[in-house]
């Protein structure tokens, strides 16, 4: 008798962004003429940028040439896109990274479901709250927790209340957990840990001998070039955290999909007998029986964002979409909404307005305003009460946005 | 102090295909002049079709349009690919399959790898012996299994002796099982399973309320048009099947990345109540949560192949493939070998000649012929004293091969 998983039964019945996308259709069906504006799942509306489309079409012609043609390509990544991403992203700010310390993948969402796998099942987890929800999901699935109480929350998984009164960023925990999940800037609050805060975080991890995944995802978008953009910038990061990055919202490959990870050769974790194991093998080897490379011209695509053209096209579109948020910001703060993120994120985290529940302003919000968000209960606990408003669409559809959420909570 | 996932040192020291890959670097670095031919890794040598290309060109220039631009997909792939799946793969052969029953990945390693994490962990599995390595090593890496034997066998794996006598098709277990992997065409041993086989595994899953992972990657290389393509040709197999296909072997895309999982939705499992829950719910959500589609260009190249000269292109492909596989057979038979598959599917599976082991023979036909194939050990204790040798290369490298080889061993 095949018996399932039944973790997945601890699972809310839906992951958030399809329970939107049920809600969305089924008000769509219902009233076919309205003129629906999706702030809701955070998705690039920009066409790729030229360099990167003359690259990826380059590559595809090549794949069609007996000489060109390649098949599986190295377990990694191709050479040409890690040795661009070690560059850029790290070597540019004073960062050394190794070849084989980069990871190639097909998406953040996968890393940072998977990156709990080469961990032992008794690990304890801690978690922002609100949080991108994969990084809790996939430690249910994995049998990590117990059931979820009445709030949402799963036994076994420490929260990490973010809160106006820590501007959105917890400070490390005094209980003992030995692996945690830090995004910065962070999605969905758009909050950003300063290098202080970091380095807090750091020295803990080395103290407690945790592990911090470092989810830099929108590290893009961050603007004061003072801020952090890789935890690697604090010393003594490489021992104690793993870091994920997307091409997905830095250069808008939500369609395209490319993403790496950095597993630094010197971070270990322990077996029962004490003995030290590092991270980096078990992840090549949970990458190489598991996975098998990302396409190569979506990885020529990819290296196209660091060429000199690709690099100043993807920084016009970084500088779109946060003209957005600084429109929705600022708009709906003068609406008298109270407002948070936003400055170096794609995303407004906003409180709901008339203390409504945060599916209550969705449904409201989609009702009156034909106006796509997120809630932000589905982040967490935490996050009810506020609601995710992301910068991603074209200059009229936010200014339409903003324009019909103010007339329909009359501001 | 973070505890890793100790089942991983259960493991053999590496995955089959990178030990192979150090050992042939090693030797091309002591003899740089060696011309070394690689029959070893089952990857495709032809370049894309041009209907591929044509169309996945497309698609990289509609992404650079703001009109074309394309995101985050639909969760199970793209309906343009989902109906040329369900038209060309099962209702021409009188299957009907459901568009929420097609789910489209990166590829088949990823989904036969993936596909065991909705099933319990007390699921007793069955594999094939030799059979594809990632179906043993992803269930030991999530520790449903004991630690290897001297054979190599894990503790908690029931396996299936594929040999001479059972043609290499092995019947169907007398011990009680809950999941079993079926290959065919198969990999490595090239055999395939009859009608009359197929028929004999769904009834005894049926009987034994157990689930049937149907890996049919290389069906695009079966011969005789009566044999089964799809475990769905089987009546009542949509109750006890899930079924994997590939475009990697079938249209050249071990470098492009695309491949499908067929769920029924009336395939189900058990709880511990002994309630019934979907399967294919199961995989809805460990996709949504830890997959986030394939790259839209690479979806308009896979449904490409299903074009009028998509189908004329890859069927010429595999036939290049087929007559490679031919001429191997036939001369190794004729030179006094003892040779097997290479008729429905592009591997040969040969027995050692002299008695060597299968990495003795590995090593001597690359120091003696500079010819790389895949020891039969690699997948399994039954594989010990055969070799793999793959249909994958240029015609000219094949004869090539067939004559180093005959000389190698004085035939």
């Amino acid at each position: 008798m095949a018996r399932v998983n039944e973790h997945y039964r601890k699972l809310q019945a839906g992951y958030l962004f399809p329970e939107i996308g049920r809600r969305v259709r089924s008000f769509e069906t219902a009233h076919p003429e309205a003129r629906v504006i999706r702030l809701g799942i955070g998705d690039v509306t920009l066409p790729l940028a030229p360099a990167v489309v003359d690259a990826m079409r380059r590559a595809v012609e090549e794949m069609g040439t007996e000489r060109g043609f390649r098949g599986y390509g190295p377990e990694q990544g191709y050479e040409f896109l890690i040795d661009a991403i070690r560059e850029h992203d790290f070597a540019a700010r004073g960062i050394e990274i190794a070849r084989d310390e980069v990871f190639v993948s097909d998406g953040s969402k996968c890393d940072s479901g998977n990156l709990q796998e080469i961990f032992g099942q008794d690990c304890r987890i801690a978690v922002c709250d609100p949080v991108y929800p994969v990084y809790v999901d996939t430690n249910v699935m994995a049998g990590r927790t117990g059931p979820a109480d009445g709030s949402g929350r799963f036994g076994g998984i420490r929260y990490l209340p973010a809160t106006e009164a820590n501007g959105f960023v917890p400070e490390p925990p005094s209980e003992p957990v030995d692996l945690v999940y830090l995004c910065t800037p962070n999605n969905p609050t758009g909050a950003v840990a300063t290098r202080e805060q970091l380095a807090r975080w750091v020295a803990w991890a080395r103290a407690a001998d945790a592990v911090i995944l470092f989810d830099a995802a929108y590290e893009a978008y961050v603007q004061d070039p003072s801020l952090p953009r890789s935890i690697y910038e604090i010393p003594g990061a490489r021992e104690c955290a793993i870091e994920l990055r997307s091409f997905s919202k830095r250069a808008g490959f939500t369609g395209v999909r490319c993403a790496y990870t950095v597993v630094p050769k010197g971070l270990t974790g322990s077996v029962a007998s004490g003995e030290r194991v590092g991270l980096n093998g078990l992840w090549l080897r949970r990458q190489t029986t598991k996975f098998n490379g990302v396409s190569y011209p979506v990885q020529r695509a990819a290296a196209a964002v660091y060429s000199p053209d690709g690099l100043k096209q993807t920084a016009e579109q970084i500088s779109f979409y946060m003209e957005n948020a600084r429109r929705l910001r600022e708009g709906l703060t003068a609406a008298g909404f109270r407002v948070f993120g936003g400055v170096h994120a794609p995303y407004i985290w906003m409180r709901t307005p008339e203390a409504l529940s945060s599916w209550d302003f969705f449904d409201r919000l989609l009702a009156e305003a034909h106006v796509v968000g997120t809630p932000g209960s589905g982040f967490g606990p935490s996050g009810e009460g506020y609601f995710r408003l992301s910068a991603f669409n074209s200059r009229e559809n936010v200014d339409e946005a903003l324009t019909r959420v103010r007339r329909a909570f009359g501001r």
